[in-house]
């Protein structure tokens, strides 16, 4: 039974554990929007087939599709993918989706946080998100499992926690005047608290450039273990991601986590700048209220916005000669999971990567 | 896994077991089709939730959705009643629905039969039914269980077994020319035997009158329990339906089932006529293509058409004087069982009854 709970996770022994805990499995969803996915969304297709695919190798996947593509996708995507419908806006799991919780004594929850499509109606990215802000209920109606709804604006990707107490997330996001005005930075912290059981606030100030999320934390920096945050770097200090990343670098060495660790930094150079084609841009239909696809836009590429399954990591590439060096730097302080490289350019350019695509059902 | 099946269910050790059995669970979709429910299908999603409310006591229950009515669904339900989004074309998921197939050892399948609306575009009840016709590819993905596609159109609704080795249809129905015009009766009982199991057909004539389906069976009878089947009857030798029940009586009075039985037969005397009345048929959205509903028409009531589960049974009645005398017949001879009636004009107002919105999963 899926109940909606109007207590708190932390007052009932709840907690959002990290992603390298294990997962039941992994929830997607289908693109298919054609004002942000160009040629018809085809091309993103194969690109969320080979993604879901090569989570499959290392967990269940479930992909949910709007009615008009249930056909489509079925048949584009392996047979052990579960294909169900959870109507949708677009296909960013981890940002409209649940953030599941458990107790360590084998139960799993979900919270069901407001969505307002990054922004709402000041610089959101499309209109209208009423489906993608019902997509947590129907997860757990699907599970059957109990749903705290959250009276937050949040996107799953603008956190980030070690599951020992320690929370990860930038200040362009959460204290952004487009997400919840009228918290404080103090407010936010007690709700995150609250709903995902943690001590500990990291705060970077920006995420990467040119990331219409405001700065997701998920697209510069996240914890490979507790103690230990990868982040996206550039050696380069006349590239506009410098000083955003150099800001986190700093404040990352002056943390402590909630067992009071210092954090270890492990930098992961981003690719060379990754520039919106003609062609690219011509292929998106033109809709107001939807943000454009310019052509030569630079997109906010990051290695960092990688998906932990069980025994694996699925990380996005980008034909670039720094995907070597990202893939190998990553597999060696991961030596329990096989790193896998996806070509990932087409999901980059509907505005997000393999992480933002994708969320973890934690095991019970 | 859903795996789409080429075999044969027979061939795999595969058979329909009868509705008395063990069920798993119940799933039923929910009405919202202005053209065929009156008045925006706000009474007729009343009497669903009642009809879901009553199984619920003795199994769980899945209400299929389309997307737009998730959140009203949800309201209305009670809270151990799953919903889930499965899009549908109308509600009758005993005839688009799967039938679920067993094969002793704990393995549940489901056949996925050809759907065309009682009749596609020769005397079908609305256009288009595509949404209707993947229901049981949805039902099975949700579940993770193997599919049989079977060739030939049939609905849920036509066909009855008593679980071992008999059938129980009506030539009203199966030998239709809007349902399989290049099948021989012959054929048609070889796909049968095939994807149900049985061995042994008990062929009625018609159905009840006026009803729409061209004769479903569920609607005129059904096995209590292997050797015993209870008909919808009437005493009133000028009731049109009288011939159409005479008829029934008579071939099952000499039929013999697969274990060599005669079948003894339980009349249930049919409600007095219900008469679609002027305020009941305005409430309907009129649509070209749809089968209208005029006020004067009388519709096929009958009690035959009720849903066994877990230890209960939902019985149609009708404020009618033969209510009393229906539920206590069926209760007499169904000992095991308590039976539970629910006001039901506003599904026959639709066009079928209980049984018609139903579909049992059993357990494996």
């Amino acid at each position: 039974m899926a109940t909606t709970l109007s207590t708190i996770p932390r007052d009932d022994g709840f907690f959002v554990p990290a992603e390298y805990a294990a997962h039941k499995g992994t929830w997607m969803l289908w693109p298919e929007r054609t004002d942000n996915w160009r040629n018809g969304a085809k091309p993103a297709q194969k690109t969320f087939v080979a993604v879901a695919s090569a989570i499959s190798q290392f967990e269940p996947v479930t992909m949910g599709v709007n009615r008009s593509q249930f056909q489509n996708a079925r048949q584009m995507l392996p047979l052990q993918i579960r294909v169900v419908e959870i109507s949708n806006n677009d296909s960013w799991m981890r940002d409209c989706g649940p953030t599941f919780v458990i107790n360590g004594k084998g139960d799993v929850r979900l919270i069901d946080w407001d969505f307002n499509a990054w922004g709402g109606l000041t610089g959101g990215l499309y209109f209208p998100w009423d489906l993608d802000d019902l997509v947590p209920q129907k997860v757990a109606e699907i599970e059957g499992i109990d749903r705290y709804k959250a009276r937050i604006v949040l996107e799953g990707g603008s956190i980030h926690v070690d599951g020992e107490g320690t929370l990860l997330t930038t200040e362009e996001c959460l204290l952004n005047e487009n997400r919840n005005p009228n918290l404080s930075k103090k407010e936010i912290e007690d709700v995150l608290s609250a709903y995902t059981g943690v001590s500990e606030f990291i705060w970077l100030g920006a995420g990467i450039f040119n990331d219409e999320t405001n700065g997701h934390v998920d697209n510069i920096a996240c914890f490979i273990r507790p103690g230990l945050v990868a982040l996206s770097w550039t050696d380069d200090h006349n590239d506009p991601q410098y000083p955003r990343s150099k800001d986190a670098l700093d404040r990352l060495s002056h943390a402590k986590d909630a067992k009071g660790r210092s954090i270890e930094v492990l930098k992961i150079h981003q690719p060379d700048p990754v520039i919106i084609t003609p062609e690219e841009s011509e292929g998106v239909d033109s809709v107001d209220g939807t943000l454009p696809r310019n052509a030569g836009d630079r997109m906010a590429a990051s290695y960092i916005n990688f998906y932990m399954c069980n025994g694996g990591a699925v990380v996005p590439v980008f034909d670039d000669p720094h995907d070597a060096l990202a893939l190998e730097t990553l597999q060696g302080h991961m030596p329990d999971r096989r790193v896998v490289g996806v070509a990932a350019r087409e999901i980059l350019l509907g505005g997000g990567n393999i992480h933002c695509i994708t969320q973890q059902q934690p095991k019970g």
